[in-house]
């Protein structure tokens, strides 16, 4: 089946955990998931994924990895153990990527260069064990809004040279809410071809009243997610659509009147 | 004198009209001004131009003309002919570009190629009066956080591309804020040369609270200003630096303390 729904856990994480997750996928008919690390750690990596495994779920993401940037090499070097313990959970889950957020500038910095070179470096030091344990490196660009406090990885075009200068085991995660507005988007799309490790939709809302928890449900807002989609398979993507929602709107409704909305907008907008 | 400082009046909107911002400059010894169109009018086209003639200030720009889309012909009819009257005050003003804040989506459309291409049709319709009046069209791209309500021109290098496709009389406004996230900032300066025919300055904050008003002062956020004036430098450009709040918080000021501090911020952090 290609352009299947997965939830990701984030959308409804003001009142499910993940277990509650993975129930509501099976109950909804909603065949993929993509959890948080917190909520995995909450519920215990053995336990989830034998749940997971047992309720025949794809997990289509692990979110997340990445936030290299630090002050200090110390700080820096805590972020490599957290990544590689990302790692090691994503391979137990056998989810289909690791989702980074790559980080922004280290508290007090106003070295943009400096920031992207610690996330090249940190990249570089966890792919040996993410090739060794067979789980993809999936880049995720956001929005440039959020470059000062979240992603110095801004771009599709700066995740592929990235993943140009990184090689085998690394990807990129396509977030319709991240490079819906960039004028470059078909041409990063066709390039990246197979590297595409993941598909996620939400929606932009105008106005928007927050830069970080204020996304839309797909259909409120102004993405043409069916031509985004349509690049992504046109590269070659086949995979799941992740509907990944932080928004306190959505977060203060009952998580099933969430996943059933989630699954009539996925057939009718993605 | 190069890097000399110029007060948009966008900055002291809440209190001040034009008569008291070319006072205020006067007073404070700031020898730039970039009035909006809307205390433009308020205070009279021939008033003005003679006030601030009569106070020896430099017009670095005029703010704003563009908002091209619009979902009907007659729409996009009105705003060619808005900025045409724009054209004729920038002219009357001596004003060094008229700077384009190009537009977003038409109200219910998720067409962005199309809202793309209802800019470039409205910038060709307007450029053979622009080159007549000697005005230069100062493409300003804008945050792409601002690409749905007002700016698909999102991006230094699109701007350009914009101005490689329409010709003599254009060139690009180059404000800090919107484009010092991209990673291709430093390339597409140096592909803009002489171009540059606007340079603003104001600073991103940590956290930034709402996507329109809430711009640093500089000094107060993580922008590299200096950067990316040594970019514009070592592209050519020996123009003011202006300096554009949109700030709730500074909107609130004493504005000859806004002034007093913008100063002593420009000579610090510009």
């Amino acid at each position: 089946m290609t352009n299947a729904l997965s939830l990701n856990t984030v959308t409804v994480k003001e009142t499910w955990g993940l277990a509650q997750c993975i129930e509501g996928c099976a109950r909804h008919g909603i065949p993929g998931i993509s959890p948080w690390r917190d909520v995995l750690q909450a519920m215990g990596l053995q336990a989830a994924a034998k749940q997971i495994r047992d309720a025949g779920l794809t997990v289509t993401g692990l979110c997340r990895g990445g936030m290299f940037p630090a002050p200090d090499a110390a700080g820096r070097a805590a972020a490599i153990e957290d990544n590689r313990r990302a790692i090691a959970e994503a391979h137990a889950l056998g989810a289909q990527c690791l989702v980074m957020v790559c980080g922004g500038l280290p508290p007090g910095s106003k070295d943009l260069p400096g920031a992207r070179a610690m996330v090249r470096d940190g990249l570089a030091a966890i792919l040996p064990e993410a090739r060794d344990a067979g789980v993809t490196i999936a880049l995720e660009p956001l929005h440039p809004m959020t470059c000062a406090d979240r992603s110095v990885l801004s771009t599709l075009g700066q995740a592929l040279d990235l993943c140009d200068a990184l090689g085998a085991g690394t990807g990129v995660a396509v977030d319709v809410y991240h490079v819906w507005w960039d004028p470059d988007v078909a041409h990063q799309m066709a390039r990246a071809g197979t590297r595409i490790a993941g598909f996620h939709a939400c929606d932009w809302l105008v106005p928007t009243t927050d830069l970080v928890f204020d996304r839309g449900m797909p259909g409120d807002g102004v993405i043409d997610i069916p031509a985004l989609r349509a690049m992504a398979e046109g590269a070659g993507y086949r995979g799941f659509t992740e509907i990944e929602l932080l928004s306190r709107r959505w977060w203060a409704e009952d998580p099933d009147t969430v996943l059933q909305i989630m699954k009539d907008r996925h057939a009718r907008f993605c």
